[in-house]
């Protein structure tokens, strides 16, 4: 997992039923200073996310699809959640 | 999954069934801005596209295998659509 | 599996019921002389882990979950123990 | 998949019987111009590959194992062919 | 999989039955020409190997657990030979 900034979306043409009409987020994956690295995934949304916000990316298949609750989605990257807030240096 | 550019194919004589005579296609990980960034996969098509195409690739193998409806497919990355429009700053 | 260090948490608000009330820490990758690579993961904690310990992160879906005891858990890493000493040189 | 280049073998003793009496060859990954990339896999052959052949690397271990019909091989690479001829720039 | 060498282990406290006991090996990953490339794997060690060791690490989950023939292990990288020699250019 990592936390990531939605920068925009993607509109594709494509076949498979399961991403029919699911939006696909462009989504910049952050360094631990907040920065862009410029590496970036194009994840499904599971939380309404919109442009600008920070959130919680699982970037594995099979933990994807458990988020997704569809065990065939063909998905690697999927926003889990929103981040409130990154806490350094406490626990 | 990422936004690719398709920049061509390979030939290549391959054993198994599920390959053969299946297009194999050269396709550039392309970054944010619409750059190619050096890395590519090799993607099986699934939407009859062409070079020069801009699409979207699913590069983890279960997912892949759900595309291309092959449970025993061996494959890492698939084309699972052509990409229409790529939109930054907005939802 | 590598040794990180843990830098802090996430706090995110997330739907899925297997990550409610998961401590989400922020654990940076160290290289082989206990320096930090500039890569990080959040790692679901399995061990009671605080901001400064040297952990040992297990970065695979299918290997997580079985530390979590979760089949069904969306996650990609965990902290899988407490590094006690790092022995390089020595068997 | 990737494109890579045979650049010759691994002798190991290895106490898994599926490994046994199979050759590890060294592949070098190539980029699309051809060269390599400073980037290696020990792939299983399932194809004859000598030294020096262009070859298709399949690397992910689900895909691995379909071609070489073990499914409890322990791999994640396998040469799933000879390269023919890569075109760029055509379809 | 790739070629690496034994630097030396870590020792942890972990609370899953199947790690405890498992030596945790530090490996570094070679290049083609035998030298380290700054990355590093904590593998299991399934063939008693030690210190300055040339080894054959699997890297891929599914794999790792068929060496260790534990399909619950929580494991992704296996040492699962000793190179006993590197042949570039032949074959």
């Amino acid at each position: 997992m990592y936390i990531g900034r939605v920068k925009g979306n993607v509109v594709a043409t494509i076949k498979h039923p399961f991403l029919e009409g699911r939006k696909l987020m462009l989504v910049a994956r952050l360094d631990l200073d907040g920065k862009e690295t410029g590496y970036y995934d194009i994840a499904i949304d599971d939380v309404q996310a919109g442009v600008g916000d920070t959130v919680l990316i699982i970037d594995e298949g099979n933990g994807a699809r458990q988020i997704l609750r569809g065990s065939n989605a063909p998905v690697r990257a999927v926003i889990a959640g929103i981040v409130d807030q990154v806490m350094l240096g406490s626990s």
